[in-house]
């Protein structure tokens, strides 16, 4: 019986299966977001959702079954296991379960594993994140004080935008993009023609920051890059240097040849 | 006949008649959208047109005529040959006729031939594509998967622009450019406030896989730079190799020669 | 009693309280924008800014007690004594008060110092801004001599937009960032369409400084790099030229061995 | 006589006059275009105005006395004798007139040749435009179809915005820079759905070439960076090739002793 289980599990046609089923759901979803289709299928779509939930949970038993607990160090798996527990609570239509559900379309990414070239650039992706990392600490306490400021100073407007911290925020994110950031001023400097700094000075100092990320990773990937670089050139390095350590070592022998003879000729 | 045909192929004069005929056809083209000048011309532009599509016919039937199949080996041909196909045509006012037509103006892209230093960047562009489509993919798979839980979530808004899948992606692409994207999500937290985490991760995911589709296609172009650097550096590094090892023949020589003495005082 | 107040300054304790008290201060203002915690606290946030003004002076108190002058010798030092002074003034409650007092919280980037790897960033962007200065000074030429000439041609228009020079480079600055530009633009061509070669002029102008803005920094940034690396490579070839030169020196030694020994045998 | 202006020319107190008057200039025309200080100093402009032409002629004409034809050797000095030119023309109240006059202010940007870093950057800027000069190109050509292309799509459209190809490309410009651009689209795909195909494609085309620009210019600066660097390093790799030439000769000498011992002992 586990002999069985276990020739599925490495079978390449279940992983291709698992793949098709994948892809298969992605496009139906897509599909489903049309109404004349969503129409057609009609009640099928109910059906439909089942029978790869059904998979879905039939796929990931197989694999517990064969890999234990080494099933759960990699990372994707716990992911696979966190979606197919959550689709297993009844199925009801309230919204967090419908978006949970979807969220099974983020299996779509595991497909990129088989792409060698998109690997690297998801690996340098993954890779800038530490520098990215302290940046996006830098910018939310830049966010959080001229959240508070904003919020003191503007939360009386009609628009709402500076309600609270959150909102604040939220809408500092909007001025960060550009998105229509002049009719938040124009509404703040109602209040006081001298608040366009308060603006002017968190896009300069955001851009400034932004832009700084930006050189961060960039000076950061090639120092990595050079490293590598320098391993390889060190090594001819050493090549050459024992090339030169060895014409120092005959030169001595020649010296020590060349003052026996002398010292015979005497 | 054939010689007289190959003799007008290969002169300047008939190359740069088509270079001529080409410009000549994009400023045109381009009076034609003053409704001024094309009051001016009335039906003269039906025979402009006829004439130039006539010239294009007799370059083509030249050229072919001369260099045979070779001539489909080239891009620029089979895209020429195209065109002049499709706009024989009979000619009807029909909306996809026009943009036909109007294709006949990248022609002029091909002038961009003449100048090394536009050769250059474009050949740039093109070895720039290879990494661009592995980014292409994966914005399109985060494209999909936002599509469709964005067109799960939202379809029921007024707007309308969550309808179905493609709506939705065009949608998104909207916010990828900032453009009024708040209205957008305004428009959705209205539904759930807690919404505004659907668009400003979409904001950050795309932001970030974008900023790093730049550092890759930099790096990528910067490696490929420092391969050629290397290969012309590793030249030079064999000829002092080869003085090294020269050195240390000639001292073994020496050496040798230094024995022989040495035991011929014995 | 010195030594008592010498052993709190040093203390681990005292500068974790410090933290700890800049961190509560900052996630109290950030309840306090939200209408619902604001009321539940009532009259106590009074009490709580005064505490906190207390505990700032006293740590003030304690700080300059011990370092004597030397405490003004670092920059964020003389920031902490201002804050704290102007927040003595009297608790009234206008607007510049409560925006000094507000400006407490930028004590918080002081956690910063701890971070290394934010540290190395931070360090990179005060390192930028010399070339960035420069960029400043040009930007704000461009900037002046744009908002005469635009305050000059369109401050009749009725949006205000360019009513004085301060008016004209605020917008200039919005045209800059691409905030609803056209509107302006459109505006302005209603005065005499020929007016958008003023704002496409600026926006290229700008963009190219701003865009070489980038490269310069990049490049200067890299060259440091570069510096930094070639001082660690000359050391290396010194070595290899040290070699080269003991292998000369030792050569002659044995060519004069050599003649000794020819001279000897005539 | 001559001695009396050559020495005014050459003077510092003469420069600094000039420096002096053109900041003086570029001030009262900044407060010019506050109204309330426009009113204060009444028609006290005019003669202000008066003043400066003059002073701009008369320094001009002490130049050139002093120059000849080798002060139209310096595009700046053109550039003077233009605008004081123009200005010198009776002075209505024209517009073509007024914008005329304050391209003077122009002459502010003369002051950065005294800051030296200002002079790299500036000098960077302009090395960087034969790059730029190739794109240029490019975009207009893909400026130019777009335009054609669109105005012969959407001149129908109640906006007004492709009128013809001049406004048409004016309205690419906006697009290109995201400037609510939705709103042009969404008014083109009401006469066909279809039509988002020519703004995505524009914005991913344009956005693309505009990135790949950025790339060029980096990497030109790059190696002309790297060519100054293997100037510098291909001198001191001659001279560790001098060495080991220098040990060769050395070697062969010594040799050469060693032949002639050998035979001696014979």
């Amino acid at each position: 019986m586990f002999e069985k289980i276990n020739r599925i599990r490495e079978s390449l046609w279940f992983s291709n299966l698992t793949t098709f089923v994948i892809i298969l759901y992605a496009i139906l979803l897509g599909f489903k977001t049309s109404s004349e289709f969503a129409d057609i299928m009609g009640s099928g779509w109910i059906y439909l959702d089942l029978t790869i939930t059904l998979y879905f949970l039939f796929e990931l038993i197989i694999k517990i079954s064969v890999d234990g607990w080494k099933f759960f160090h990699n990372g994707w798996n716990v992911f696979d296991f966190l979606i197919v527990i959550v689709t297993l609570v009844p199925i009801n239509e309230s919204e967090f379960m419908m978006i949970a559900r979807l969220l099974r379309l983020f299996r779509v990414l595991r497909l990129l594993q088989s792409r060698p070239e998109l690997k690297n650039i998801i690996d340098m992706l993954v890779g800038a994140i530490p520098s990215i990392i302290d940046i996006v600490i830098l910018m939310f306490i830049i966010f959080y004080v001229y959240g508070i400021i904003g919020s003191f100073l503007f939360s009386g407007l009609p628009s709402g935008l500076w309600e609270n911290l959150l909102t604040s925020m939220l809408t500092l994110f909007r001025i960060l993009t550009f998105e229509d950031w002049t009719d938040v001023m124009y509404e703040a400097m109602e209040l006081n023609p001298a608040y366009w700094i308060f603006f002017v000075s968190f896009i300069i100092i955001t851009a400034f920051v932004f832009f700084n990320l930006f050189v961060a990773v960039i000076i950061g990937e090639m120092e990595s890059l050079r490293d590598k670089d320098k391993d390889k050139n060190s090594t001819s390095k050493t090549d050459n240097q024992k090339q030169l350590e060895n014409i120092e070592q005959e030169l001595k022998e020649v010296k020590e040849l060349l003052q026996k003879i002398d010292s015979k000729q005497k």
